[in-house]
């Protein structure tokens, strides 16, 4: 079981995503938990490791269930953790061995290249202030077979 | 990796928890995640299937890492993704597998057996309305070894 965390940077109404060289699909900063860790740390060590800067008070924004089928059965199951912030300190890096970092505006998005579910996690995202969670399914193949999405309402 | 989802229910200033029969200790109704359940689905099948009571409109309160120590090393690792819900409906079962059903005062909660993790996460939880991140560590034997707890600042 993967633990996945990543966090959406968002600054001058730019974004600061991954162009990864496999597909050339945009990917947000993060990476995999580590033992012992809090998923607020992960995203936060992830998205240094990855930028150089450092993410001010994160919050969550999404959990999400990931399954990957093979022959209608459940090969793998992962989990992400989605956080969002709008501060950071620090200089972004020059290199990434994960891709291109790359600021990209807001109304954007919806353009780029990328997983069909991270399109549909940006959409919610973007638009609500509260918790977004979903659950997945893709073939190993990165293909989207399903998914729903919930999102908190006030009580 | 084993994932636990559990939803704390107030209601009239008073919680619903189940004293487990091992220790005589009070737990939060909850169980293990199921494949492909989003957090929240499993969070609200699990209340069911031990007290009968629908918990509406749960909201992620807290997300946690356990580490399982055994001589220095962590020999297991899970995650709880603790909900709160102010609103049910359904009638409380009078029998639950896990143990006894008991409506316990808010002010209480201090004063009963539980993991000593579990309390320090009501401490947080009920004075708070952001999600608070922890990381614990366990012996097997469910002595509390060291924890960090980190919860949501406005940005």
């Amino acid at each position: 079981m993967q633990r996945v965390t990543n966090c959406i940077l968002i600054n001058n109404e730019q974004i600061l995503l991954i162009k990864k060289p496999r597909r050339g699909w945009y990917a947000i900063p993060g990476g995999k938990m580590e033992q012992n860790e809090t998923i607020k740390e992960a995203a936060i060590r992830e998205f240094r490791e990855e930028t150089a800067l450092h993410v001010k008070e994160p919050k969550l924004a999404g959990a999400f269930t990931f399954s990957i089928f093979s022959e209608k059965k459940i090969k793998e199951e992962w989990m992400m953790f989605t956080f969002i912030s709008e501060n950071y300190h620090g200089q972004l890096t020059d290199y990434c061995k994960e891709g291109d970092l790359e600021w990209v505006p807001l109304n954007q998005i919806h353009t780029l290249p990328m997983a069909e579910g991270d399109l549909k996690i940006f959409q919610h995202i973007l638009t609500s202030k509260e918790v977004l969670y979903g659950s997945f399914s893709y073939t190993a193949d990165d293909e989207l077979l399903d998914y729903r999405l919930d999102w908190d309402k006030d009580i």
